[in-house]
Protein backbone atom coordinates (compact mmCIF):
# COMPACT_ATOMS: atom_id res chain seq x y z
CA UNK A 1 0.00 0.00 0.00
CA UNK A 2 1.48 3.54 -0.82
CA UNK A 3 1.97 6.16 1.25
CA UNK A 4 -1.09 8.19 -0.65
CA UNK A 5 -3.63 5.27 -0.22
CA UNK A 6 -3.00 5.47 3.56
CA UNK A 7 -3.25 9.22 3.84
CA UNK A 8 -6.44 8.86 1.44
CA UNK A 9 -7.61 6.31 4.14
CA UNK A 10 -6.65 8.05 6.92
CA UNK A 11 -9.12 10.69 6.00
CA UNK A 12 -12.53 11.17 7.54
CA UNK A 13 -14.08 12.33 4.20
CA UNK A 14 -12.71 9.01 2.37
CA UNK A 15 -13.53 6.58 5.04
CA UNK A 16 -17.25 7.72 3.72
CA UNK A 17 -16.56 5.00 0.78
CA UNK A 18 -17.58 1.09 1.79
CA UNK A 19 -15.54 -0.92 -0.02
CA UNK A 20 -16.66 -4.75 -0.23
CA UNK A 21 -15.16 -7.56 1.17
CA UNK A 22 -12.55 -7.33 -1.98
CA UNK A 23 -11.43 -3.70 -1.42
CA UNK A 24 -14.04 -2.58 -4.40
CA UNK A 25 -16.54 0.21 -4.94
CA UNK A 26 -18.39 0.18 -7.75
CA UNK A 27 -18.05 3.22 -10.19
CA UNK A 28 -20.02 4.31 -12.96
CA UNK A 29 -18.86 6.81 -15.71
CA UNK A 30 -21.02 9.03 -17.26
CA UNK A 31 -20.03 11.80 -20.04
CA UNK A 32 -20.24 15.09 -17.96
CA UNK A 33 -21.88 17.07 -20.26
CA UNK A 34 -23.78 14.74 -22.37
CA UNK A 35 -25.46 12.67 -19.72
CA UNK A 36 -24.47 9.64 -21.63
CA UNK A 37 -23.54 6.46 -19.20
CA UNK A 38 -20.29 5.05 -20.99
CA UNK A 39 -19.18 2.21 -18.59
CA UNK A 40 -19.37 0.66 -15.06
CA UNK A 41 -15.80 -0.59 -13.55
CA UNK A 42 -14.72 -1.25 -9.89
CA UNK A 43 -12.14 0.54 -7.91
CA UNK A 44 -9.71 0.33 -4.72
CA UNK A 45 -8.74 2.24 -2.97
CA UNK A 46 -5.58 3.14 -4.55
CA UNK A 47 -6.70 3.57 -7.85
CA UNK A 48 -9.61 6.46 -6.45
CA UNK A 49 -6.46 7.58 -5.01
CA UNK A 50 -4.23 7.89 -8.98
CA UNK A 51 -7.34 8.97 -9.96
CA UNK A 52 -7.59 12.04 -7.61
CA UNK A 53 -4.30 12.74 -8.28
CA UNK A 54 -3.75 12.62 -11.87
CA UNK A 55 -7.23 14.02 -12.70
CA UNK A 56 -7.41 10.94 -15.07
CA UNK A 57 -9.71 7.77 -14.32
CA UNK A 58 -7.52 4.93 -12.87
CA UNK A 59 -9.71 1.48 -12.15
CA UNK A 60 -9.13 -1.97 -10.61
CA UNK A 61 -8.85 -4.60 -13.14
CA UNK A 62 -10.68 -7.81 -11.59
CA UNK A 63 -9.68 -9.73 -14.72
CA UNK A 64 -6.30 -8.74 -14.56
CA UNK A 65 -5.99 -7.82 -10.79
CA UNK A 66 -3.89 -5.29 -11.58
CA UNK A 67 -4.87 -1.50 -11.42
CA UNK A 68 -6.16 0.03 -14.63
CA UNK A 69 -5.25 3.11 -16.15
CA UNK A 70 -8.11 3.78 -18.71
CA UNK A 71 -6.65 4.81 -21.84
CA UNK A 72 -3.10 3.05 -20.77
CA UNK A 73 -2.86 1.12 -23.74
CA UNK A 74 -5.53 2.41 -26.26
CA UNK A 75 -5.44 6.11 -25.49
CA UNK A 76 -9.28 6.32 -24.29
CA UNK A 77 -8.82 8.33 -21.23
CA UNK A 78 -11.76 9.86 -19.20
CA UNK A 79 -10.18 12.69 -17.43
CA UNK A 80 -12.15 13.41 -14.20
CA UNK A 81 -14.70 16.45 -14.03
CA UNK A 82 -16.62 15.46 -10.71
CA UNK A 83 -16.23 13.19 -8.12
CA UNK A 84 -19.74 11.84 -6.56
CA UNK A 85 -20.78 9.08 -3.92
CA UNK A 86 -24.24 7.45 -3.35
CA UNK A 87 -26.01 7.83 -0.04
CA UNK A 88 -24.91 3.85 1.47
CA UNK A 89 -21.64 4.45 0.11
CA UNK A 90 -20.59 2.46 -2.24
CA UNK A 91 -20.98 3.45 -5.43
CA UNK A 92 -19.69 6.22 -7.50
CA UNK A 93 -20.62 8.37 -10.25
CA UNK A 94 -17.64 9.58 -11.90
CA UNK A 95 -18.15 12.27 -14.08
CA UNK A 96 -15.97 12.71 -16.75
CA UNK A 97 -14.98 13.69 -20.37
CA UNK A 98 -14.25 10.46 -22.41
CA UNK A 99 -11.60 10.98 -25.36
CA UNK A 100 -12.90 8.83 -28.25
CA UNK A 101 -14.22 5.62 -27.16
CA UNK A 102 -15.21 4.00 -23.68
CA UNK A 103 -15.96 0.40 -24.61
CA UNK A 104 -13.34 -1.91 -25.74
CA UNK A 105 -15.50 -3.12 -29.21
CA UNK A 106 -14.54 0.67 -30.25
CA UNK A 107 -18.25 1.94 -29.62
CA UNK A 108 -18.54 5.06 -27.52
CA UNK A 109 -20.07 3.40 -24.72
CA UNK A 110 -20.49 -0.38 -23.06
CA UNK A 111 -24.37 -0.29 -23.36
CA UNK A 112 -25.01 -0.74 -26.75
CA UNK A 113 -27.06 -3.60 -26.24
CA UNK A 114 -30.87 -3.06 -26.19
CA UNK A 115 -33.48 -5.75 -25.00
CA UNK A 116 -36.61 -5.38 -27.91
CA UNK A 117 -38.76 -7.63 -28.57
CA UNK A 118 -37.23 -10.34 -26.57
CA UNK A 119 -33.41 -10.25 -27.34
CA UNK A 120 -30.43 -8.21 -27.42
CA UNK A 121 -30.01 -5.47 -30.66
CA UNK A 122 -26.89 -3.87 -30.60
CA UNK A 123 -28.12 0.17 -30.67
CA UNK A 124 -24.48 1.43 -31.44
CA UNK A 125 -22.23 1.35 -34.25
CA UNK A 126 -18.51 0.71 -34.29
CA UNK A 127 -16.61 4.07 -34.10
CA UNK A 128 -13.07 2.48 -34.09
CA UNK A 129 -11.69 -1.09 -34.17
CA UNK A 130 -9.88 -2.74 -31.44
CA UNK A 131 -7.25 -3.14 -33.96
CA UNK A 132 -6.47 0.35 -33.74
CA UNK A 133 -6.95 1.16 -30.51
CA UNK A 134 -5.01 -1.64 -28.82
CA UNK A 135 -2.55 -2.79 -31.88
CA UNK A 136 -2.44 -6.08 -33.41
CA UNK B 1 -37.98 -20.80 -8.73
CA UNK B 2 -40.86 -19.08 -10.64
CA UNK B 3 -42.17 -20.53 -14.17
CA UNK B 4 -41.92 -17.13 -15.55
CA UNK B 5 -37.96 -17.25 -14.24
CA UNK B 6 -37.39 -20.61 -15.74
CA UNK B 7 -38.66 -18.92 -19.02
CA UNK B 8 -36.37 -16.08 -18.75
CA UNK B 9 -33.27 -18.17 -18.01
CA UNK B 10 -33.59 -20.78 -20.88
CA UNK B 11 -34.12 -17.34 -22.86
CA UNK B 12 -30.51 -17.88 -25.17
CA UNK B 13 -30.94 -13.61 -25.34
CA UNK B 14 -31.44 -13.41 -21.42
CA UNK B 15 -28.40 -15.62 -20.79
CA UNK B 16 -25.90 -13.27 -22.06
CA UNK B 17 -26.53 -11.49 -18.52
CA UNK B 18 -23.54 -13.09 -16.14
CA UNK B 19 -25.15 -13.15 -13.17
CA UNK B 20 -22.01 -12.89 -10.29
CA UNK B 21 -21.69 -15.98 -7.60
CA UNK B 22 -24.26 -14.87 -5.72
CA UNK B 23 -26.77 -14.42 -8.76
CA UNK B 24 -26.94 -11.33 -9.13
CA UNK B 25 -26.32 -8.10 -11.37
CA UNK B 26 -25.58 -4.58 -11.16
CA UNK B 27 -28.02 -2.73 -12.32
CA UNK B 28 -27.78 1.30 -12.86
CA UNK B 29 -30.73 3.41 -12.89
CA UNK B 30 -30.95 6.64 -15.31
CA UNK B 31 -33.78 9.08 -15.85
CA UNK B 32 -34.42 8.33 -19.54
CA UNK B 33 -35.10 11.92 -20.65
CA UNK B 34 -32.76 14.15 -18.62
CA UNK B 35 -30.23 11.70 -18.67
CA UNK B 36 -29.79 12.03 -14.76
CA UNK B 37 -28.11 9.14 -12.83
CA UNK B 38 -30.77 8.05 -9.87
CA UNK B 39 -29.24 5.12 -8.28
CA UNK B 40 -27.12 1.77 -8.44
CA UNK B 41 -28.97 -1.50 -6.74
CA UNK B 42 -28.62 -4.97 -8.08
CA UNK B 43 -31.26 -7.56 -9.91
CA UNK B 44 -31.16 -11.31 -10.09
CA UNK B 45 -32.92 -13.21 -12.38
CA UNK B 46 -36.51 -13.33 -11.04
CA UNK B 47 -35.88 -9.64 -10.26
CA UNK B 48 -35.13 -8.65 -14.07
CA UNK B 49 -38.15 -11.22 -14.96
CA UNK B 50 -40.52 -9.00 -12.82
CA UNK B 51 -39.68 -5.81 -13.96
CA UNK B 52 -39.78 -7.52 -17.58
CA UNK B 53 -43.25 -8.33 -16.73
CA UNK B 54 -44.69 -5.41 -14.98
CA UNK B 55 -43.12 -2.92 -16.36
CA UNK B 56 -41.98 -1.46 -13.29
CA UNK B 57 -38.37 -2.13 -11.67
CA UNK B 58 -38.14 -4.22 -9.34
CA UNK B 59 -34.48 -5.07 -7.65
CA UNK B 60 -32.89 -7.57 -4.94
CA UNK B 61 -32.24 -5.92 -1.90
CA UNK B 62 -29.05 -7.56 -0.69
CA UNK B 63 -29.56 -5.85 2.77
CA UNK B 64 -33.34 -7.56 3.41
CA UNK B 65 -32.27 -10.59 1.20
CA UNK B 66 -35.94 -10.77 -0.26
CA UNK B 67 -36.58 -8.85 -3.55
CA UNK B 68 -37.35 -5.19 -3.86
CA UNK B 69 -40.51 -3.69 -5.64
CA UNK B 70 -39.07 -0.08 -6.04
CA UNK B 71 -41.88 2.11 -4.30
CA UNK B 72 -43.65 -0.65 -3.01
CA UNK B 73 -43.59 1.25 0.15
CA UNK B 74 -42.74 4.96 -1.13
CA UNK B 75 -45.15 5.00 -3.87
CA UNK B 76 -41.71 5.95 -6.06
CA UNK B 77 -41.81 3.55 -8.42
CA UNK B 78 -39.67 3.31 -11.49
CA UNK B 79 -41.33 2.71 -14.97
CA UNK B 80 -39.15 1.25 -17.07
CA UNK B 81 -38.46 2.67 -20.60
CA UNK B 82 -35.23 0.77 -22.03
CA UNK B 83 -33.00 -2.19 -21.05
CA UNK B 84 -29.63 -1.97 -21.60
CA UNK B 85 -26.78 -4.47 -21.36
CA UNK B 86 -23.03 -3.49 -21.62
CA UNK B 87 -20.48 -5.59 -23.16
CA UNK B 88 -19.22 -8.04 -20.76
CA UNK B 89 -22.91 -8.53 -19.76
CA UNK B 90 -22.55 -8.26 -16.17
CA UNK B 91 -24.38 -4.54 -15.60
CA UNK B 92 -27.42 -3.50 -16.82
CA UNK B 93 -28.63 -0.10 -17.55
CA UNK B 94 -32.37 0.69 -16.63
CA UNK B 95 -33.61 3.39 -18.53
CA UNK B 96 -36.85 4.88 -16.31
CA UNK B 97 -39.19 7.76 -15.51
CA UNK B 98 -39.09 8.02 -12.21
CA UNK B 99 -41.86 9.13 -9.97
CA UNK B 100 -41.49 11.32 -7.17
CA UNK B 101 -37.64 10.87 -5.35
CA UNK B 102 -34.92 7.79 -6.18
CA UNK B 103 -33.24 7.65 -2.43
CA UNK B 104 -34.23 6.35 0.63
CA UNK B 105 -33.12 9.91 2.08
CA UNK B 106 -35.84 12.27 0.14
CA UNK B 107 -33.63 13.12 -2.68
CA UNK B 108 -34.36 12.86 -6.20
CA UNK B 109 -30.93 10.54 -6.52
CA UNK B 110 -28.58 8.85 -4.39
CA UNK B 111 -25.35 10.40 -5.91
CA UNK B 112 -26.03 13.75 -3.95
CA UNK B 113 -22.58 13.99 -2.09
CA UNK B 114 -19.83 15.66 -4.53
CA UNK B 115 -16.08 15.62 -3.47
CA UNK B 116 -14.45 19.02 -3.23
CA UNK B 117 -11.84 20.28 -1.51
CA UNK B 118 -11.51 17.02 0.35
CA UNK B 119 -14.45 16.48 1.85
CA UNK B 120 -17.82 15.21 0.61
CA UNK B 121 -20.48 18.32 0.45
CA UNK B 122 -24.24 17.65 -0.33
CA UNK B 123 -24.98 19.01 -3.28
CA UNK B 124 -29.08 18.29 -3.14
CA UNK B 125 -31.92 19.66 -1.47
CA UNK B 126 -34.24 16.72 0.31
CA UNK B 127 -37.23 17.34 -1.70
CA UNK B 128 -39.46 14.95 0.66
CA UNK B 129 -38.59 13.22 4.12
CA UNK B 130 -38.15 9.39 4.50
CA UNK B 131 -41.44 10.26 7.11
CA UNK B 132 -43.51 10.75 4.45
CA UNK B 133 -41.82 8.39 2.38
CA UNK B 134 -42.61 5.59 4.69
CA UNK B 135 -44.57 6.96 7.23
CA UNK B 136 -43.66 7.01 10.79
Amino acid sequence: MTNSTTQMMNDPALKEILFNDQGLVAAIAQQHDTGETLMMAWMNAESLELTLQTGQVHYWSRSRQALWHKGESSGQIQELKDLRLDCDGDTILLLVDQTGVACHTGRRNCFYRAFRNGQWVEIADVVTTPDKLYGK
